[in-house]
């Protein structure tokens, strides 16, 4: 089923507009262009809307919001909303800050999200109202293992009925559920946590697949997942003694440029609850 | 002749002041150094003018334009021109909102530009005011081929004369004119459209040659334009079956800072019609 | 000594606050991740404040200041100083323009920092309150040489007892004191300043390393100082005749990934006077 899914991504080559944080917008792009997608970038509120309007999809990523952007989501993401556009939420550093969390309960309550991605410390955040996310990474105390994986996978099951939404919760098992079926994906490596911009470029890959298959926004997502940790374990093996961080960004980019539906059906590691 | 236009550009180093957008402006900046030159970015309207007059040339980019650069940009640009420092204008999504269209329409009428360089998409909604651009890609049905290259370049050719400015369109063929002459290159690879940014880092590059080449605007723009082709030529030569287009990315940034004046004069394809 | 002081680094995993330009800030943040810090970037003032609340030191680069951010750089310092948490000012580009220096000189007299790090020019503006920056380099006629290197430390020596602050002046000697000893740093390379950011990188850097050792912040600006000069000399060693500035900059942080506190201990290349 992955295989078709991302053979719509490469055939169709969804249109994403992406409001994002200026941390890893290179790498959002990069990551889309990759997949086959194409990125547009627009945070003005007159223009966000109109370049929804010409987009497939949208991914609304508050990694460095501020007033001037807020409006811009909300506008782009109501049009999205009526235009019928599959619209993802990354609601980076929800319970770091009352602005964050604020802003994104905020747009939970006014826009419909296909997909919410984040780690479990932002996504409890979201169930409770508030949170004790530690900056933009997950609080070592939330984190999920094999060990409390049965608990946060009905956490986020429970959650995802509450919403309507596809909840993704990304960390060493990644959840990815719609209130019912759950895929548990063990795709990834540990390099990734020390890449600025992985679970970012997560979400906009999600967008890409979600909008090349808006039927089955589920299997889409945990695609997207898989796909990503994938590339993941890719870049890994190709690591040299002398490579880092850097270089394992690129390796994982270019993994995703040179994936095929083929090889992401063969390699993508899960079980569905 | 390219052979001293670049060899001005390394001699001279200038200094290119960037209004630009916030997902490609690192690799703007680095594409500057690599060539030569030094960037310097400043978007906030009382600063930006300041710096424009400590710099020899401006490149302005509308890729993630909002209500505080566009002043910014009409302020720059006309303490450019007072200075008589050539300006060169990236219209990036002209034809995709109003705002985009509007704004780079009023930035021709209120500036004078040295060079405009865009897709044909886009070039094309600068000529009509108005069009399709599809997101920040040319439109299909727009493209530049061999088989309507005649009509693209009399096309090109009309709005140069109409404007006083130097027309980049760059596509599979690229061409530069001033109205006069036309320049027709053939360098460059088909990955150059996976990577996010080389249209832009090319703006970028077209400002530090003409800022080293006052006297001759057509040529430095073309050589810019065949430089940055060339630097695409050798990145996808350096690939291996890993790399994809991150790794691209940066094999073209290397190429430039590896490029020498004779090696341009030799690589350069194209011809004058 | 600074084996000890880069062990903290990776042992604490300091949390950072960026209030940096858009620029570089993607490196920057995976600078951080590579020496076992952790990033995070916010510059909506009312998000700021609460943040720096969150981390353990702050830093403020003004490479792209604006309206919105000034207010932000000055109430997340504020906060930072009541919680006694370090702040690293990186005062990009002042002497450029009045906005940067104005700003730059009014952040200093409101703020306590603990480090000051920039061009030999940038701090001389500082010194003086008026300054012949050109662009975001040092002035040709400032630099720090080891002809001129005895009145150079005089200078930040006595700036930094006026201050209060540690002195951090890089160039091709780096000279960091606190009023009383002089570290005068020889490591690095000459390719990093073909580089965007490096100079942002290590300011962030310093941040962690100053974060991570509060009792002896002019040790840790030494050892960052050291520790990002040595990972130039070992990107340098890896570059091949293909690689230019992009690939350097991946094979900088890709070094600092895989510093040890023993390789910097060994590396570092210094004198105190």
């Amino acid at each position: 089923m992955f295989e078709q899914i991302f053979e719509n991504v490469r055939g169709k080559s969804p249109l994403v507009h992406c409001i994002t944080n200026y941390v890893t917008v290179n790498d959002c792009a990069n990551m889309l262009l990759a997949c086959g997608a194409s990125p547009i970038m627009a945070d003005d509120p007159e223009d966000a809307v109109e370049i929804t309007g010409l987009c497939g999809g949208l991914v609304i990523n508050i990694g460095t919001l501020n007033q001037r952007t807020i409006p811009a989501m909300l506008a782009a993401g109501k049009r999205a909303n009526e235009l019928g556009h599959p619209v993802v939420l990354d609601p980076v550093g929800a319970g770091a800050s009352a602005l964050r969390t604020d802003t994104a309960l905020r747009l939970i309550e006014e826009l419909k999200f296909a997909v919410i991605r984040g780690n479990i410390s932002e996504i409890k955040t979201l169930s409770c109202g508030s949170g004790t996310t530690k900056g933009v990474d997950a609080d070592v105390a939330d984190r999920v293992t094999e060990d409390n994986l049965d608990g946060a996978v009905s956490f986020a099951r429970e959650l995802a009925r509450r919403t309507g939404t596809v909840i993704a919760v990304t960390g060493a098992v990644d959840i990815v559920t719609d209130g019912g079926r759950a895929f548990c994906v063990r795709n990834g490596c540990p390099e990734m946590s020390s890449i600025t911009g992985t679970g970012c470029q997560l979400s906009a890959l999600t967008a890409a697949f979600v909008t090349a298959n808006l039927d089955h926004p589920l299997e889409a997502a945990a695609a997207a997942v898989c796909a990503m940790g994938l590339c993941g374990e890719t870049a890994r093996r190709r690591m040299t003694e002398a490579d880092g961080n850097a270089s394992c960004r690129n390796y994982i980019i270019d993994a995703m440029y040179r994936l095929t539906p083929a090889k992401l059906e063969k390699g993508a590691d899960y079980e569905v609850r």
